[in-house]
């Protein structure tokens, strides 16, 4: 209760989400970057070569306290079940019609907004799939070289690091006049609560369009930034709208 | 003489200066990190082991650009005579009484100072040397984790790099402008098709609560902002729900 008080009022340093990382050196980088800016939460997703990897520790040159503290997940759902706000990380544009941000914005937000922010980099070849970046509220993108994109995982991270930083040791009263986003969790419970009815309800037809109604819906769930108690509220209206299926007494 | 002219009014691209780099590979990544964000620039000081280096190209990952037209000097004095402003990148601190800057204060001076500026990077290993800083007007330090300072020679070029991209506005990415809102009607026309489904199911109870609960529905409802598109999704998921309720033939 204690810990909810805080986590509903202030911010908290970001979580660092490797996804599907490959190469266990990349790992051992991405720590030292994060380490040199003070973060020092990593969260690993099904990391290709297993966990904990050997080849991590020498390319932490040190960081090691952030490769031990490390996490693993079973999806990126999992990874941020506790994190309010969502960022994925993408150098490439995407279809996707989410906010984007650049890594001064994104700073500024995780330092002002309560909560817990989770922030996701995607595999060294071929970046975030569409679906990790559905369950996402804003696209964090590094204003970079139209002619010459080419930010390894470790710059990536860095540079977001870096700017994260420096806000830190600023007295910045954190927002309070709006409650935050719901946990990651309580947003998928209410996505799949509506996914379970609409399948029921025949909606998700013809099958070959089904991948891209679920991400639709998704977008259009996440986009809101609903609290817990909203989210409530819309459980609250599912199971009315569930209830009425039952034959009338 | 045109050139001159130029030079003494306008702020030109600074030099990245490599000062006895040990490793090609490190080389290769400076260049790398540096066209990612615009500079093209480099300039070697008695690389160790000679110029050019096969392990550079590789590791600089398609900025051949870069390594092609980088200069090599016999002493910093030579790589640095042609420039106004010198700056020498260091994590430690010095004995030396110079003015330190941050990434982000040499950006501006940079961009706004007359003539060129050169940014001294020193050995993978020792860092410069104190001869080498005694040449710099200013010192470059980036505000690191006190109790871990660790960034590797590219790190340091890229972080200086990436804070000049910011004042050079070609770099921004183009952002994705999000659909507005839909217009009021269409959302009122969600509020009212999902309000009609709720009185059908018996959400609305008991009666001294619904003024507040269809204010607090509206509320939820409202805060997306979603757009046309939206609306629509969300409509065909209130008739699929209500489709249900028709008895099964």
């Amino acid at each position: 209760m204690c810990e909810q008080y805080q986590r509903g009022r202030e911010a908290v340093n970001p979580v660092i989400v490797l996804v599907r990382p490959q190469l266990g050196e990349n790992i051992g980088k991405a720590a030292r970057a994060m380490l040199n800016f003070g973060l020092t939460q990593m969260r690993l997703v099904t990391p290709r070569d297993g966990w904990p990897n050997p080849s991590a520790g020498p390319a932490a040159s040190g960081a090691d306290i952030v490769l031990e503290q490390a996490q693993v997940f079973e999806s990126v759902a999992d990874a941020v079940a506790d994190c309010e706000h969502v960022y994925a990380t993408t150098v490439r544009k995407r279809g996707v019609t989410k906010p984007v941000v650049t890594p001064v914005e994104a700073a500024a937000e995780i330092h002002t907004a309560p909560g817990r922010s989770a922030i996701l980099f995607g595999p060294e070849r071929s970046g975030l799939a569409t679906e990790d970046v559905a369950l996402a509220r804003a696209i964090l993108t590094v204003p970079i070289n139209p002619e010459f994109g080419s930010l390894n995982l470790a710059q990536a991270v860095i540079l977001v690091a870096y700017e994260w930083s420096k806000g830190q040791g600023l007295a910045q009263p954190p927002r309070t006049d709006l409650d935050p986003p719901a946990p990651q969790a309580e947003l998928e419970g209410l996505i799949g609560h509506l996914d379970m009815l609409l399948e029921r309800s025949g909606f998700y037809y013809p099958p070959d369009r089904v991948p891209t109604t679920r991400l639709t819906l998704r977008s259009v769930l996440t986009k809101p930034g609903w609290n817990a108690q909203e989210i409530r509220t819309l459980r609250g209206v599912l199971s009315a709208l569930e209830g009425k299926k039952r034959p009338p007494h």
